[in-house]
């Protein structure tokens, strides 16, 4: 499929700066709307139209609009407002140190996207709870580009609980973060495919707590995650996408 | 403060059908959008236009769409399409024993709406994950109402694992449910008060699974609701709310 728009939908601003400022994007002065924090960076590649959204920062707290209800938004309107036939969710991430993750691999979503906090016991809700939204085929694109695939697994939490690790284990995910598969709902709705992009910051079945870790590789995997990003959207422009 | 458009957001439909039948409200034939699941219905009490919106079904798995993700789109769709001057988060929740809920009790929210299951343990993202969205005062509302009072604790999963708990006692949580913080945080960036209103289905601190009792009563919780919640847009469209 050939593509004429992309939308790429981001959590934070220090995962999206460098890929922002590497392509020259443009800051839309009106956003997503007068009372949303979120903000929008538009651009071209290749002659398809590049939106980025931002999560944009909390009023009260002051920091970045992270987890699944500001992504659900976000990627709402990037669709009802850009029309996109591609969406992106590119971010940082947990990665697990056995099944060869190091800090700053790249990871394409493959196979599936599920949730693991969304845990209701009822027949036809558990399966709805963990989603398991498709993936379009990235074999292609993760040869070329050099990304490990596999995949990824959401929750709204930052550290992972026994429960978490037993449903992330369940899910078979090689990738734990914060957004992913509300944006799936989301993109599954509008029938758009979705490529999930995430750069491992931490390796959360390791003694150090995924706090230090993450802030201590925050800065190495976004710029890691600004080059695979901008290959990325490089190849879906030229190639499209399976 | 006069009401002159209410919106009511609620998850289950058969949390919403008792309500909607009592109220004589016609389904707009529009919904949300054509690629959205969420129905819509309105009426009006006492010259205030009533607004319900109900979360539909999911496609692939045909059960109700419960949870934060919905709930934000919901939330943000019915006050952009309605502008609504009061939201209202109705449904049915789990309740504590210890803290003296039976089944069939309506809570109204009170003192704030929080997050159990956003653990981001990074200065100011803690916060952040926690949200504690103010209530509008609600004493003169219960009291009249006979409703009990309390601070609403929001997670994506019907269980309650040890640390969803810890959170909640943290919380000071008296009603744990799925959606009302994930309303409450599209409420508070428009500043628009945010009414919840929570049956209790099952006691969480007892023995017998929440997903058998919250089957078990479904139905007669969402009853109890339905009395409750007319009451209460009959009170708000009347007298306005503090």
């Amino acid at each position: 499929m050939k593509i004429s728009t992309m939308a790429v939908i981001m959590a934070m601003t220090d995962e999206a700066k460098p890929f922002i400022e590497a392509l020259e994007l443009k800051k839309l002065a009106c956003g997503l709307g007068d009372a949303l924090p979120m903000e929008v960076y538009t651009g071209s590649v290749e002659g398809a139209n590049l939106i980025v959204v931002v999560g944009g920062k909390d009023q009260r707290f002051g920091v970045d609009n992270v987890a699944t209800q500001p992504a659900t938004l976000s990627a709402y309107l990037a669709i009802e407002q850009f029309k996109p036939d591609l969406l992106i969710n590119a971010g940082t991430a947990g990665g697990f140190k056995a099944k060869g993750a190091e800090i700053g691999d790249v990871y394409i979503g493959s196979g599936a996207i599920r949730f693991h906090d969304r845990r209701i016991p009822i027949p036809g809700f558990d399966g709805y709870g963990v989603g398991s939204y498709k993936t379009p085929d990235v074999d292609k694109v993760a040869e070329v580009l050099g990304l490990k695939k596999g995949v990824v697994s959401t929750g709204n939490s930052l550290d992972m609980t026994p429960e978490d690790q037993r449903m992330i284990e369940a899910n078979q995910g090689a990738v734990k973060e914060m957004e992913a598969a509300a944006i799936a709902w989301v993109a599954e709705l509008y029938d758009i495919p979705l490529v999930a992009l995430k750069a491992i910051t931490d390796l959360v079945d390791t003694d150090t707590p995924t706090q230090d870790e993450f802030m201590q590789n925050l800065k190495f995997a976004s710029e890691r995650l600004q080059k695979k990003l901008t290959d990325a959207v490089h190849c879906f422009a030229g190639e499209g996408i399976a």
